[in-house]
């Protein structure tokens, strides 16, 4: 088979069988996938419905001469995936749209939807639908998702209650580390074309930037204990602890000491002389949960995972948002974070 | 006011506060829109729920010389509207996915919004949800849209059976003929700065261009009548007419003399020496509905509204698309319509 299958031999039909080979997949409730104007499902009976959406842009949020679209696949489809464990909920069904530029073959779209459908699999929803169009620029990856929760189960931003404890799964700060790592050996690679990186050193790093998971497993431990406010930290740990106490007028504290960080983080953050504090606090694309709860239910929480960590605390001066330095002076926490109509934090 | 703020100035958290501002709503059925992590609904008692997404690119899908932002964001609503109209289904909720270039400031997104709300607006539903991010190229809008259908009124692509008639929603080719004069006029400006274009003439045509409708209410007329397939003609009649085809093993005759063309879409290609039959056919952006139904069930169709047209028949043999022109020859219908990767048909 020719690898450089251009598109336009295929037509926009043609492509829409490919990639109904590649997503194909039926669940009971789904009575319309891929191949009509709309897919069709029937909701679970007392489940309330979840709908979130996230847009990856090329040379916004990913550069595809280090991130395989594979990688770009399975990104696209956690963006959504994260905002539904976010809610507590689970996934369903997904819709993806793609604007390719010239450059794409057909070859291309097929492993973007390998990544895609692969993400799909892993985290029990389908793809059912979406779009495909040509780009006249960059390529534009927006994916839309379908999740559900019972009502007694769903978990917002708001509702955060002073003296709680405030808590994230898994590490901070890897994915921008693995980011810089890639961003550097990418330079490398220009100006020397026979440079041989030794990238196993970084492999936490890299994996975290290229293929982030969902937390859905903590979304599930959240239907036993009393959560009071999760947020997903995707844009920043410290934008989302604002988002968070803004949603449920409260202040914060955070810890520096606190903030968890695997040792690759803080060994590459030392190789580019910054901090694994900006790293932790700024850094984004983490995918992880921000949440809060009680003392005890923490405890609770910490017998089911491991993965959890308390790094600081809910305070009642509603915007009053404090970093405490390891050194123990105290400032302001500022928001901004990955914002990307302002300025990159780090 | 500042009718440049950068949106730099005010941050993508800024940014969203003025949106939710403009697309504000509620319903009963809402428990969540603009302001968490994922939007949350309570689905309809006994409805299936309806999921379609449509990308429009700029510079593929429209040209910000002459699309007003209020027209994108109205039609950028109206490409998913229709897609839930062709199920039979009523919309019911909207994420907006939107990419900007740095020319963007924070009134050219309010000035979109307040089209796509109005949008929404006209057509009963909310746009709960979204996703605004800085693009590296151009403009790029994805709607995805949930819809709500009893099980008795779906409508699919499939289900067309010989001997019924084939029918068509509205008018055909005006979107193109307005775009052909939008596109003149774009030119004639760049020649000639002071020339004063009367457009007048093409109202009609600039209308189905700029402003196009969805065809819910005809949805909802389906509700009365057996139709026994449905399909959504945004991509173009004649490919359409393949699709429908393809999905009810069946074939079609299309009768020339039968198309339904105003008189504007007429003038306008006259002027361009081009065939009207060829913009009906592959003109694409009608947001109009082709369908199928016994001769009985289009005279009650008929008696509830005069915006149908019978355009041909379909037959028995799969695949067997045929043109018959005015003069009475027969030639296979082209599916080569609005095809983004192939070449454009007109």
């Amino acid at each position: 088979m020719n690898d450089h299958t251009p598109i336009s031999s295929i037509g926009e039909f043609g492509l829409i069988d490919r990639i109904r080979k590649i997503v194909d997949g039926r669940d009971r409730d789904l009575l319309m996938g891929i191949g009509d104007d709309a897919a069709v499902y029937r909701p679970s009976p007392d489940a309330l419905q979840l709908l979130a959406t996230d847009t990856l842009v090329e040379g916004v949020h990913f550069d595809l001469t280090f991130t395989s679209l594979k990688h770009l696949g399975w990104k696209s489809l956690v963006a959504s995936l994260s905002d539904i464990a976010a809610m507590g909920g689970v996934p369903r069904y997904a819709l993806v749209a793609l604007s390719l530029p010239a450059k794409f073959s057909v070859e291309m779209v097929e492993e973007f939807y390998a990544g895609a459908a692969f993400a799909a699999r892993e985290h029990h929803c389908l793809i059912v639908g979406g779009d495909t169009t040509a780009s006249s620029g960059n390529t534009v990856v927006t994916v839309s998702m379908v999740g559900e929760v019972r009502e007694q189960q769903i978990r917002y931003r708001r509702g955060a209650a002073a003296g709680e404890l405030l808590c994230v799964s898994g590490h901070l700060g890897a994915s921008l580390a693995g980011l810089k790592v890639l961003q550097r050996e990418k330079l490398r690679a220009a100006s020397s074309p026979t440079h041989q990186p030794d990238l196993a050193p970084y492999t936490a790093a890299l994996e975290k930037h290229l293929m982030p998971k969902p937390r859905l497993d903590l979304a599930k431990l959240f239907a036993e204990v009393a959560v009071s406010a999760v947020i997903d930290i995707s844009d920043g740990l410290a934008s989302e602890v604002h988002h968070l106490c803004r949603s449920g007028t409260v202040g914060a504290t955070v810890y520096e000491h606190n903030l968890p960080l695997i040792s690759v983080t803080q060994a590459i953050a030392a190789e580019f002389h910054e901090s694994p504090t900006q790293y932790a606090l700024y850094g984004g694309e983490e995918y992880e949960l921000l949440f809060t709860m009680s003392d005890k239910e923490f405890a609770t929480l910490e017998s089911l995972t491991g993965d959890v960590t308390i790094i600081g605390r809910v305070e009642a001066d509603p915007g009053e948002i404090t970093l405490i330095r390891e050194n123990g002076e105290r400032e302001p926490l500022r928001a901004s974070g990955w914002d990307h109509f302002g300025r990159p934090a780090c």
